[in-house]
């Protein structure tokens, strides 16, 4: 175990650069609640969102995005079949995706979607606990769309995906577990506030989609992780109630610069298991 | 008829602090236009939001939620197939839920929607003067989904319905009106400035949808109005322009305590009519 | 060449008191990511909302409405059908209505659906370059829903797409070009702020939409992409970055005044061409 390495810190600060260097185009099948703020947090940060959930256009629109956003936070029959093909057109091409398994193990409907998707091999899955856990197959307290189980108690579960999948699954809570089947990361950035707005889950997985399209999958879960993170406190030192709080953090993505991650940025780092 | 009768006034404020210890799970069938205000209100007051829509999943997310909303804004033939399902298993199960009946009067297709809706028996209805007399088979007169009439207008109509449910029904306006077949509460709380936020009314309904999961149907739609017009002036209070008034309710709804609904709330009591 | 002219200024400001007066409705059928944040614009700026798109209402909608705006951003079968009901509806009552084309180029499902909808001649078209040269038939740099061409260079497109559908065509961009087949005028206010806000361009059509319910087709062209341009301005002297600005924003529009219209607006008139 090394603590606070330097080489994940800068290089999350350099992913950033890239990231706004090159405006990516990430592609976004997402549920109702969160398109907008989705789409603004990605502007924010630097990155172009597209929405398009038609199955007619899923191919158009795969093949000029750079990487590929699942999220099946309010699903229905035919959204379904337009992210498996999404899924399949990302794998196809070697474009990196990544699934937000959103309210999993609240209804049955919606965990077998996720595995579903999950056997299209996502290059990253993020979840709470009570969703990895319902994805690993396991007994997850569930309250719909919320966890009731610390981050912690889904790191077994999420090692068991990422060994199955070959990609990277992170569980996100007070603590953020990053895992593959090999190592393992914990960002420790962020506020209790951020789970009082509706979707910051779905936002920290669309920017690890962002991220996705400049690094590798392991390295774009950390940064956007961090990034989010940090975003939620340099926000909360601004604004500490909600409504001013939402509108903070899309401040903060517009103005967190490398410098301000390599300085705030909080991880463990966990090799060789 | 007595004025400002302390135990409502009491009431409600027990009924917040109950509502905040129990964080209830509120499974909300709504509108495209209001998913995202509707489901941050709901975290900040307290209460955990889940939309979900999906024929599919109906039956497992009714069984895990303690209320219902329906909420009939931006209808299609599959949603309402979800909303008549799910209405049927709250009624199955004893579980409350509240009918938003948006822009009935407005096209047939709501207005019969809506009264299709209405045989479910709903334990609230909460609309604006122009769709309460739809709903009751009145002529209203209406601008889409906003009301040319005032809630008075609307009260023998919302006797007429509560008779027929059961239920209670809201008139809200300037004037709440809180009508059940035997007694009538007005809450005179609130701003203008609300009805220049879409959603508002809405949110209202999903707020009620809260309260439901905690305390029986009268004190949970008397105790939601107001708790929606005391935030509204406590917003209009912070911000007196529409988009950092909405920022500014968001932060109101976090912030409101037991204390200052006591403080603020404003009703008067009819009985025995 | 003639700069400036007082009368569209002059006509702009007499405009914005014209729909503040009247409080059209405005039948949205957009997509699900702009859909709150349109709506609440045009609250704002003091016109009536309303969003619905089910086949079996578009009827009973238009015939109340005053203006019908189509925005094509997250399609589906479906939508594209009550689409083009609604613009048969429209043009069968003598309604205006404008068109916003988002994403065409960036695949054929939606550059298809665009020109099916100009085939119904619409009062205005609202673009970036990309998709107004993509509508025109011509080769485009898009990425996914923005565009990679300043608008000057769609400015012949544009003009090209009026002289067939007799109607206006405006290439927004950091100039806003509003063209008919006779006359061209340029609105020169905005702030590269707006970029980064989603859905900017589609609440420009919808403002345009709440003008066509007052004023002909050219001036309400001009109207409204003088207020989103001013308002920009305004909300950028406010707030810098993207979330304080989208509140800041909301604000400018309703509090803009007639007389600031006047005072800020930047416009070159080219006759006769």
């Amino acid at each position: 175990m090394v603590e606070t390495k330097k080489s994940l810190a800068a290089s999350a600060a350099v992913n950033l650069a890239r990231l706004r260097e090159k405006k990516p185009l990430v592609h976004n099948i997402t549920n109702y609640v969160v398109m907008n703020f989705t789409a603004n947090c990605l502007l924010s940060l630097g990155a172009s969102p597209v929405m398009a959930h038609a199955e007619s256009e899923i191919g158009d629109i795969s093949s000029i995005s750079s990487a590929l956003v699942l999220n099946i936070g309010t699903l229905s029959p035919a959204w379904i079949e337009s992210m498996v093909k999404a899924a399949g057109k990302a794998r196809a091409i070697n474009k990196p995706f990544v699934l937000d398994p959103v309210g999993a193990g609240a209804s049955v409907y919606r965990t077998e979607t996720a595995r579903r998707l999950l056997e299209e091999k996502p290059s990253v899955v993020r979840g709470n606990a009570s969703e990895i856990m319902a994805l690993a197959g396991g007994e997850a307290k569930t309250k719909g769309v919320d966890s009731l189980e610390k981050s912690e108690a889904a790191v077994k579960c999420a090692e068991i995906i990422a060994e199955k999948t070959g990609g990277i699954v992170v569980v996100s809570g007070e603590k953020d577990f990053i895992c593959s089947a090999l190592k393992r990361t914990e960002v420790l950035n962020g506020v209790e506030m951020m789970g009082r707005i509706t979707g910051m889950g779905c936002v920290a997985t669309s920017v690890i989609g962002a991220f996705l399209a400049v690094v590798d999958p392991f390295d774009a879960a950390v940064s956007g992780m961090a990034v989010m993170g940090i975003c939620g406190e340099t926000a909360f030192e601004k604004a500490s109630s909600p409504g001013s709080f939402m509108a903070a953090f899309l401040d903060s993505l517009y103005e967190i610069t490398p410098e301000e991650i390599g300085k705030r940025i909080k991880i463990i780092e966990h090799e060789n298991r």
